[in-house]
C-alpha cells in the first residue's frame, strides 16, 4: 500500500505577527496534488493539526474545509492524531462519525491499541499523552519518564501484531537523538522527554510529528515529514515536503512542497540592501531575516528596510556596534544620578553622531514628564 | 409523526457561581427517557446547545457525549439549528458526516431553505442569523429589521413547501408578543428585534428556541421549549419539560422535566428561616434566592443564612432597612470633609448599633494606609 504522512500543519500560526493562511492553503493544496497524482491509499497526519488548543473560527473553518475536501470531496481515508498543540476534547468531536467515510482520528492513548486494519498493514494511531495518561492507563505511578511510558505501549501493541501485515505506527513525540529548532514546544510537561529509537524498532515504519524539519531524525525505520511551512526563522534552509511511503517492500520518497512566500536569511551590508540592483533580483514579498555587517548606527534603519522588505521577521547586527556607548569612566551610580535629560543627549549624540534638536527636547521632556506623573497617579 | 421539542441546553452554563453540570445531566436523562417512552421519530433541538461560543473543555466533551447517545447509541435522528450563544462555525464542526446518521445540524442561513424531507413532513432549520447575513443572502441591504429579514426567508420556504405534508420550522428567534425573563440575552445585536408571530401562519408547528419559558408564548402553531434547566431566580415558577409534537393531527404534549436541586425564592423573616421546624421541611441542597422581611441590621447575617442554605443565589430586604443613615442635616460636602475613619465608625454605630473594636479599628486603619499608599505608588 502507499501512504501520505504529513504532520504539523499547525493550522492558525502566526510568522512574528504575520498571517500564514495563504501560505498554509497553498501547501494544503500541493499536499492534495501530491496525494492524487501519486495514488495514495490515505493521508496520515501526525498531530498538531492546530497550533493552539482554543483556535480562533477561522483556523476552525480552515481545517474543516481542508480535511472535508481530503476525505469527502476526494475520498481519501485520513489516519491522524491529536499533537500537543491541540486540545484533544475539542479536536475529538465528530470522530465517532468520521470512521464511517474512513477518517480515523485517534485522541486519546485507550484508542492506540487497537490498530487500523487494511489489506497489507497494520496502523496504530498513537497520538501525544501526558506522562499521567500512561500512569493511569497501565495503573503504574512509577512511570516517570516516556520511555518507561513507551515500552509498555510498544508490548502491548506488538501483542496485537499480525504477522502477514506491515506495522505502521502514528506518533507525535520527542524521539531520541533527533535535532530540534527553535519552532517547536519542549516537551518536558509532566517529565516528558525522549524515547529511545530502539523502542521503535518492531516497527516497520513509525510516521512522526512534532519536529519540523524532515531532517531532524534519520533512523531506519522512523522520520519527521516536517512541517508542510516554515514556522521560524530556524526553518529558513528546511526543505519542506512530505514522505510518500510504500509498505511492500517498505519505501520513502520525499516529495517537497513549494513555499509561497519563503523564509530566508539576509546577511549583507546596508549599502548592499538598499541597492537596486541587488534586490531586484529577490522575491520581495518572501519573509526575510536580516543581519546587517554594519557596525556604524543608521537612524530608522528598520524604517527604511522595510520600505523595500515588506515582511522583515527579525533584525540584527552581525558584528555590533564600532564605538561602544563611552562611559568616560562614570560608575553606574554617578549615571543613575544625572539628570535623565543629560543622559539621553550625551546618548542620543553618540549613537546618532548628533545633537537633539529643539522638537526632540521638547518631546523627551513632555514624555519624562508624563512618566513622572503617571507614577503619582493612580 | 412524532418528535420531541427541546432547546436552550446551554451546556457551560453556571447559576450565580454555582456549577450545573449534575443538574444538566440530570435533565438529559430525563429528556432521553421521554424520547425512549414517546417513542419519537426525531429531537428538535431549537439552538443554544453551549452556553457560550468559546466552550470549556468540559462543556465540549459533555455536550459530544449527550448527542453520540441520543444519536449513534439510541439512533433517534437529532434536527438542530445554533442558536446566538453558539459560535456557528465552531458547532458545525463533522455537521457534514453527522447526516448519515440523521443527525442535521444547520449553522448557516442558506441551509434553511432546503426541507427535511420525512414521510409526512418537512422540516426547515433556521439556525439562528445576523441581520447582515440576510441582508447579504438576499443582496438587499434594505432590510433592517428581523420581520424585513423574516419575510422573505418565509417565502422562499414555501416555494418549497410540499401540499401533502405538514411544515414544521425550527428557529432560534425572539417571537414578537413572547415575554422575556432575566436569563436571556436580548437579541438587538445589529437591530435583530421580534419576527411577527403573524408570518409564522403558514406553518403547522414552529419549534422556537431563545427563550427559556415554556410559556413565553402562546401562538396556535408556535411554542418555545424552554430550557430543561432554569438558569436564574427569575425562573424559579417555572416548570421546565419538553414538548412532544404529533404532526397528524398536529398535537402538543408537555412532557414536565424534574429538577435535580430546584431554584425558589423564600420570602421570610430570619428568625423563621433560622428556625428548624421550618428549614427541615425543605430541600436544603436547592438554590435559593432570599428576601427578608426584617428590617433591623443583622451582623453577618449572609454567613449564618449560609451555615444552613448553602447555596443561596441572591440575598435581598423586603422593606429595606428600619432606619436610614442619619447624617444630621450634614452636607455632602461637609461628610466629604470628615476624616475616613470617623465616617467608619460612625456608619458602623449606626448599622450594627456598636462601636468599632479596638481590632476593627486596627483593620480599618491598615487597609485606609494601604489604600493611600496604592495609589502613590505605580
Amino acid at each position: 500500500m502507499r501512504f501520505l504522512h504529513t504532520a504539523d500543519w499547525h493550522i492558525g500560526r502566526r510568522l512574528h505577527g504575520f498571517d500564514l493562511t495563504s501560505e498554509q492553503k497553498n501547501a494544503f493544496e500541493q499536499i492534495e496534488k501530491i496525494a492524487i497524482d501519486e495514488k495514495v491509499d490515505g493521508i496520515i497526519i501526525a498531530g498538531d493539526l492546530y497550533d493552539r488548543s482554543m483556535p480562533a473560527e477561522d483556523s476552525v473553518a480552515l481545517l474543516n474545509q481542508m480535511i472535508e475536501k481530503l476525505n469527502l470531496a476526494d475520498k481519501f481515508p485520513i489516519y491522524a492524531i491529536s499533537g500537543n498543540h491541540d486540545s484533544a476534547t475539542r479536536l475529538s468531536t465528530g470522530s465517532k462519525w468520521f470512521k464511517q467515510t474512513n477518517f480515523y482520528l485517534h485522541t486519546r492513548l485507550d484508542q492506540a491499541f487497537k490498530p487500523i486494519e487494511l489489506p497489507d498493514t497494520q496502523l496504530f494511531l498513537l497520538p501525544y499523552f501526558e506522562l499521567f495518561d500512561a500512569q493511569q492507563y497501565f495503573n503504574d505511578e512509577t512511570i516517570k519518564h516516556l520511555d518507561q511510558a513507551f515500552k509498555p505501549i510498544a508490548e502491548k501493541m506488538k501483542t496485537q501484531f499480525n504477522p502477514q501485515k506491515k506495522h505502521i505506527l502514528v506518533a507525535h513525540f520527542f524521539a531520541d537523538g533527533s535535532t530540534q529548532t527553535a519552532s517547536e514546544t519542549q516537551l518536558t510537561v509532566g517529565g516528558l522527554a525522549a524515547v529511545p529509537v530502539a523502542l521503535l524498532q518492531d516497527f516497520d515504519y513509525v510516521a512522526l510529528g512534532h519536529l519540523h524539519g524532515k531532517d531532524a531524525l534519520h533512523a531506519d525505520n522512523a522520520r519527521y515529514s516536517g512541517s508542510p511551512v516554515k514556522f521560524s526563522l530556524s526553518e529558513a534552509n528546511q526543505q519542506k515536503g512530505v514522505f510518500i511511503v510504500d509498505t511492500d517492500p517498505v519505501k520513502l520518497t520525499f516529495k517537497p512542497i513549494k513555499p509561497l512566500w519563503d523564509v530566508q536569511k539576509l546577511t549583507e551590508t546596508f549599502a548592499t540592501l538598499t541597492d537596486k540592483d541587488f534586490y531586484q533580483q529577490l522575491n520581495l514579498d518572501n519573509y526575510y531575516g536580516i543581519t546587517l555587517q554594519d557596525t556604524k548606527p543608521i537612524p530608522n534603519v528598520l524604517a527604511q528596510l522595510r520600505n523595500i522588505y515588506p515582511h522583515i521577521i527579525s533584525l540584527d547586527r552581525e558584528n555590533g556596534y564600532e564605538t561602544a556607548i563611552d562611559y568616560r569612566g562614570e560608575s553606574g551610580k554617578q549615571i543613575r544620578q544625572k539628570d535623565p535629560m543629560a543622559l539621553l543627549a550625551d546618548f542620543y549624540q553618540q549613537i546618532a553622531k548628533e545633537d537633539l534638536t529643539e522638537q526632540q527636547k521638547k518631546w523627551a521632556t513632555e514624555a519624562l514628564k508624563a512618566a513622572n506623573d503617571g507614577g503619582k497617579k493612580s
